[in-house]
C-alpha cells in the first residue's frame, strides 16, 4: 500500500469552490478529504500549507511529439505552413523522433499541472512506451488519413495493433482511441472501415472536426452536407467519440454534437493562432454538449500549458457573446478538469478531487506576488496564476514532478534528444 | 562607474531578431553589444549561457494598486462590476494602501520581465514613492473624474503638483503626465482645464479612450462626435497622448490618432475579460498609429504578466482578420518593447538594445521543457515563453530582480500588507 497525505492545504473542490482540508491517497486514489479515518497513517506526507491542489489538467486534444517542430514555423497561413513546413518535416520522422518529442511533451505537461492528455500522431506504440514509462495518463490513437481516394495508407491495423497492446493497459492508465484523422483526409469509405473497426472491437474514435470554414465549405460542396452531418450519418458518433475543434458548427451541428454525446476539445490558441476561428463554446454548452480543453500541437500553440488555454476560452466565450459573465472562473476550471475527463470517457473515475477518483493531481504554490491577496482563490486560479507556480504533479497517486525534478525521465537527455531531432527534421 | 557585463547570451535586437552576443552596461546605459571596447573591464558579470536578454517589458497602461482588489470581482457586467464592487472598496482606499498595492504591483512586474509602466491612480504621490524605493521606471498620472458636472473633484492641482515634484526626477526615471480619466467622466469643461494645464506646464495626457461601445454610443448622443473626434477638437492630443484601449475607433477615428501621433495602449486581457470589445490593432499599425500594450488593473485581468498580452494580442487580430500571417512574433514583441517605449513618449532611450539606451532589460532563462527544440528563439520568445522564465530585471543597469530575490522591496511584507489592506477594502 501507498499512503500520501496532502496536509493543510486547500484543494479544489468538484463545484469550483476552493476549500480547506487534507487531501488522503491510498493505493493512487483519494481515500479521504478532510481528516484522516481513525488510526489511518501515511507513508509520505506532503506540506500544503499555502498551497491549492486541483484535479490535474486534462489536454483533451495534442499532438505531443509536434513539440519537435516547436518555432519552426510560426505566422504562416494554414496550407502554406503544412504544405511547405509541417508535412516535409513530418516525412522525415521516425519512431525514435517521436519517442523523445513525446518525452519532451510529458515533461512540459507535467511542468505545467497536467496528468493526462488525448493524443493524435503516428508511431503510436513510442507514444504509448514514454506514457509507460513516465507514469502520465493517455487516450493515443493513431491519425489515419487515406492519400487521396485510395485506402492503402489508412493504417488502420496499426491502429488496432495499438488498440491490443495498449488499451487498459497500466491498470487503465493508458487507453486507445481510433483516429481517423478528418472528415476531409479520411473520405466516407475509409471512416466507414473505420466505424466498422471500431464496432468489431469497441473502441472509441477521435477525429478533428469542423476545424475550419474551408472544411466546411468543402464538405458542403462534395457530400451537401456538414462534417458533422456526413460523420453522423457515417455512424462516427455511435460507440463515444472526442471531435477535436468544432469551431464551425451550425445549430444544427451542434443539435447533433449534443444527442450523440460527442465531447469536444477547444482549443483555442490553436484555433486562433492559425486563425480558424472562434468556437461557439457557450452555445455548445448551452445545448449540452461535453466540452474539454485542449493545446492541440505545439506548433500551432506553441507550448502546451493548460492554464493559457482556460483564460483564453474564457476570454474568448466573453468576446463572443460581449457579456463578461459567461464561461466565469468556476466553469472554465471545470471544463479543463471534469470536461477533459469526460472528454477521455474517464468522467467517472477522473477529473474531481472525490473520495474514490484517481489521485491525478497538481499542486500549485501559491507565494508569487501574483497569488495576493486572495479574495477569491479559484478565481485566481483561473485567471492570475502562472502554471509555473505547480510545485508537485501526481498521476494514480504517484509523484512525477516535484519541485522542478522529474522522478521518471532523464531531462537533461530529453532536451538534448529533442533539441538534435528537431534541428535534424527542418533540415 | 557602474560596469556590468552580460556574458555569452543571446539577445533580441530592435529588428526582433535574437542575435548571440555580450551585452556591456555602464552608468546605466548600454555601452555596447558584441565585444568589450579594448581595456573595459566589467565591475560585475552575470553569466547569459542559455539565456536571452530582451528589453524589458513596458506595460503602456495600468492601474498598479488595483492588485489589492485582485479576484475580488470578476466575471460580472461592467456597470455592476464598478458600481457594486470597485467603486464602493476605492472609496475606501488610503495613500498606504495604494503605497503597499503598488509595491505588489511592481514586484509583480519585475518578476515577469517589465521594466516601466504608465500608471493612472489616486494618492500618486505614494505611487511615485513605491518607484523611487524600488527602481522602476514609471510615467504616472492623477486620475482627474469630474463627478456630474461638478469640478470641484477634479484634484487637477494634484496631479499638478505630482508634476513638480517628480515630472523627471531620479534621472529621468519617473515621468507624469495629466490624467484626466476618460471623455464620460471628465466633460467638455473639464477637458479644456487640463488642455490649459498641460499647455501651461508641458506635460503630456494619459487618457482612457474609446474603451466601450456604450461610450461611443453616448459620446454620438450628447456631442454628435466620437470619443476620438471630442477629444482632438479640445485639444487633447496636441502636446503628447497616451490613450488607453482604443477599442472602438472608426476609419476616421484611426486617422486622427495617426495624424495627432496619438500612443494608443493596447489591453487585450482587459478588454475580453470586460467583454469590451477587440481593438483593431492591425488596422490602426496600418494607418500608422503608435501602439504599446498593456495589463490595465489587477481587477480586470487579473495579473500584470506581459508576455499573455503579447500572445493574446497577435492571436485576437488573427482572428480578427481570419488571417495567421498578422502581428507575427517579431512585431507583437516590438509592441511590447518599442511600442510601449514610444508610448511612454521615450522611444528615443527606451525598449531597445543598442548602445546608448537605457540598459532596461529583462533575462529569460532557456532551460526549461518549452524551450526546445530551438528552432527560432523570437518566435519561441512571443509564443511559447512563460513570464516565470525571467532570471534578472534591470532598470537603468541596476539589477532590481534576480532569481526570484527582490534586491529593492522586502517582498514579504509587501504580500503581507497587500493581504491584510486587500481584504479590509472588500469588507
Amino acid at each position: 500500500m501507498n499512503r500520501l497525505l496532502l496536509e493543510s492545504g486547500n484543494y479544489l473542490d468538484s463545484s469550483g469552490n476552493v476549500l480547506a482540508g487534507d487531501v488522503g491517497i491510498e493505493d493512487g486514489k483519494i481515500l479521504f478529504i478532510g481528516s484522516a479515518p481513525k488510526g489511518w497513517q501515511s507513508d509520505q506526507i506532503i506540506d500544503c500549507r499555502d498551497k491549492l491542489t486541483i484535479p490535474g489538467f486534462v489536454n483533451a486534444h495534442t499532438h505531443a511529439a509536434m513539440t519537435l517542430l516547436r518555432s519552426y514555423a510560426d505566422d504562416m497561413a494554414l496550407m502554406d505552413w503544412l504544405q511547405q513546413k509541417v508535412w516535409p518535416a513530418e516525412a522525415n520522422l521516425t519512431g525514435e523522433d517521436v519517442y523523445w518529442g513525446s518525452q519532451l511533451a510529458i515533461a512540459e505537461m507535467l511542468a505545467s499541472g497536467t496528468t493526462a492528455f488525448a493524443d493524435m500522431y503516428f508511431f503510436m506504440d513510442r507514444v504509448a512506451q514514454a506514457c509507460v514509462e513516465t507514469g502520465i495518463r493517455a487516450s493515443l490513437s493513431r491519425g489515419l488519413i487515406a492519400a487521396g481516394a485510395s485506402e492503402e495508407n489508412l493504417r488502420l491495423s496499426e491502429n488496432e495493433q495499438l488498440f491490443i497492446d495498449y488499451h487498459g493497459a497500466e491498470n487503465g492508465r493508458i487507453s486507445v482511441m481510433l483516429g481517423p484523422h478528418a472528415p476531409y483526409t479520411c473520405p466516407p469509405e475509409c471512416m466507414k472501415k473505420v466505424v466498422a473497426l471500431s464496432e468489431r472491437i469497441g473502441a472509441e474514435i477521435h477525429v478533428h472536426l469542423a476545424e475550419t470554414q474551408w472544411e466546411v465549405n468543402q464538405s458542403q460542396k462534395k457530400y451537401g452536407k456538414s462534417p458533422v452531418s456526413l460523420l453522423d450519418e457515417l455512424g462516427v458518433f455511435e460507440r463515444g467519440t472526442l471531435a477535436a475543434h468544432c469551431v464551425w458548427v451550425s445549430p444544427q451541428d451542434i443539435e447533433i454534437l449534443a444527442a450523440k454525446k460527442v465531447r469536444v476539445a477547444h482549443n483555442p490558441s490553436s484555433n486562433l493562432k492559425l486563425a480558424s476561428g472562434a468556437a461557439p463554446v457557450t452555445a455548445m454548452l448551452e445545448a449540452g454538449v461535453i466540452v474539454g480543453l485542449g493545446t492541440d500541437g505545439a506548433t500551432s500553440n506553441n507550448n502546451l500549458d493548460m492554464l493559457e488555454e482556460v483564460r483564453l476560452a474564457s476570454f474568448l466565450q466573453k468576446l463572443n457573446r460581449m457579456d463578461p459573465t459567461v464561461l466565469p472562473a468556476r466553469q472554465i476550471l471545470s471544463l479543463s478538469t471534469q470536461g477533459g475527463a469526460a472528454a477521455l470517457g474517464q468522467a467517472e473515475s477522473l477529473g474531481r478531487i472525490e473520495v474514490g477518483c484517481n489521485a491525478d493531481l497538481a499542486v500549485f504554490d501559491m507565494t508569487a506576488p501574483h497569488w495576493y491577496p486572495r479574495h477569491d482563490l479559484a478565481s485566481m486560479l483561473a485567471y492570475s496564476a502562472n502554471s509555473a507556480d505547480v510545485l508537485y504533479t501526481l498521476v494514480d497517486g504517484r509523484i512525477l514532478y516535484s519541485k522542478g525534478e522529474f522522478m521518471t525521465l532523464d531531462i537533461e537527455r530529453v532536451k538534448a534528444e529533442a533539441a538534435a531531432r528537431g534541428l535534424r527534421l527542418a533540415k
